[in-house]
């Protein structure tokens, strides 16, 4: 019996493997393949702690046509920050599909989620952007806040954000530390504001009541909602839906189940077949937008497919440099 | 951000971690907390592939009481051995229950598990056990059927061994190199000579039909049986469980589902509150046998329980070692 080395990655390596440039290509073709029904993705399962509180979420898939599958745990421990402890921790394994072999642990501390979920908001916001963006707007402050500003912003070919957060305080640190960053951003006092300046708008904030009215966006402005990535939350007013000309969405069922489209159609402000997917819109099969003056919504959840899609990349990547 | 060091061992320190006779006490405590409620385990995820045909299992669990969770993931492709390659393959992970900190990857090549099992066995033996063992009966061949062999004579005390198998040559196979850990063991030609020899026998085979006739049964007996550990499998006729005065389950609700005893239960042979729990009677609650004359039965489907408390402990002695 030869003992089994395990190729185990940490974070830092994992920075240095996987390039922004080929991460939104890798997560571009998985949402693609995820609305071709391409990827295998079982319902994720959850362990639930109740003293301190605290879940594990055990997510896992592949690629038909792959060579590896995934499995992800996503922890949330919110009682860590009061003993200097990160909420949020994470492991990404990846086994060959063929053999069943252990080929590598990221130890990606929760980033290849961040980094995942920041390339589809990006893809998700240049797919329905209008042809001129004005600036980016960002409702949300928080780490993903941050990366959105700048994937997007990449993407999109522009330098003008305007950040809203509950904190103005928070929304002028962001403004600064993007500006570092050589972006041109600045803390809004108001949602309104945000919209007034910015017809493409990323929100990403963990909240659990309408944060964008309707009445304050105006047409020819393209959406992206990410926050409502579970039961119960929820960013924009449902009229927003009723409104928009094209509603993007991930993974129709989930978002059907817990995204911004649910509420709308539970609100019976839409149908439930309202919306196109996410990754028909990338592969050029239907429009993201007809014109300059339909507002458009892009509702993610996140899938499975995404992070299948980065430790694929990661394990190549780092292979290849072995 | 500092790195954060990922604690990974492997089969070699495990195996100079875990004393028998500790994994014993292990086991015993954690089959008598799963069937006091103590266990938290959610159902168990599943990824199946197709080309090659292959699974990977995902089990997760932790004690109420404990400090650890843990996240076991076990693989089975089955075209492996063509290519030279084991078919299991596995990896079990430890995380600190209190923040979500990743506390070890235990690398065991599925030795865990086969260890995890072996103890049930051996305490599943002893816990129906007439007051003396003529000799122990080992029905099946394989690698849990040696493990099966040397963890059950220990601890019941007895050096006879008689094993049977499909093919007779794998019997004596084992035989001997059980003959070389200093066990008196020979094959037999017929499922009944090692009935005939044995009071107790343990079933540890994969198949799908029954393997042990009611016939070549004595009263007196009692049977262990490890094989139906998923649906499909069977390895007794289910007069046995008629017959039986005391039928003693790992689990109430997996042995109805896919154990010895859903079949009998299905074919209106007994009840569904037939059994007792194994728990129970290692706790002393409720008794394994009433009398030397007894058919007893033992009906093993694995337990979640069963990996957390060899993960805590193979965590408990790696930290202490280093």
């Amino acid at each position: 019996m030869s003992p089994v080395p395990l190729a185990v990655y940490g974070l830092s390596e994992l920075r240095t493997a996987l390039l922004r440039q080929d991460m939104l290509q890798a997560v571009e073709q998985a949402l693609i393949s995820h609305s071709q029904g391409r990827v295998v993705a079982p319902p994720p399962g959850v362990l639930l702690f109740e003293n301190p509180p605290g879940d594990c979420h055990i997510k896992s898939g592949y690629m038909k046509d792959g060579s590896v599958f995934v499995v992800k745990l996503a922890m949330g421990f919110y009682q860590n920050p009061s003993r200097g402890l990160e909420t949020n921790n994470g492991l990404v394994l990846v086994f060959d599909s063929h053999t069943g072999k252990t080929l590598a642990v990221l130890n990606d501390e929760g980033w290849l989620t961040s980094w995942r979920t920041a390339a589809a908001g990006a893809l998700a916001a240049k797919a329905g952007a209008p042809s001129q963006v004005s600036a980016l707007g960002i409702i949300g402050t928080g780490h993903q806040a941050q990366l959105q500003a700048r994937w997007a912003c990449e993407l999109l070919g522009v330098k003008r954000v305007f950040i809203w957060g509950r904190r103005f305080g928070k929304a002028q640190q962001l403004a600064k530390s993007l500006g570092h960053q050589g972006l041109n951003a600045q803390a809004a006092d108001t949602v309104e504001e945000v919209f007034a300046h910015c017809n493409v708008v990323i929100t990403c904030t963990p909240s659990t009541e309408r944060v964008v009215p309707s009445a304050a966006v105006k047409a020819g402005t393209h959406i992206v909602a990410l926050g409502a990535d579970s039961p119960g939350k929820q960013e924009l007013d449902p009229q927003l839906l009723k409104r928009a000309r094209v509603i993007m969405t991930d993974d129709h069922h989930q978002c059907l189940d817990h995204g911004e489209m649910g509420h709308a159609v539970r609100a019976r402000l839409i149908t439930e077949d309202a919306d196109v997917s996410l990754g028909q819109v990338l592969a050029g099969q239907v429009p993201g937008r007809f014109s300059d003056d339909d507002l458009t919504i892009a509702d993610l959840t996140g899938l499975a497919a995404q992070d299948v899609a980065l430790a694929t990349l990661a394990v190549a990547r780092l292979q290849a440099a072995n």
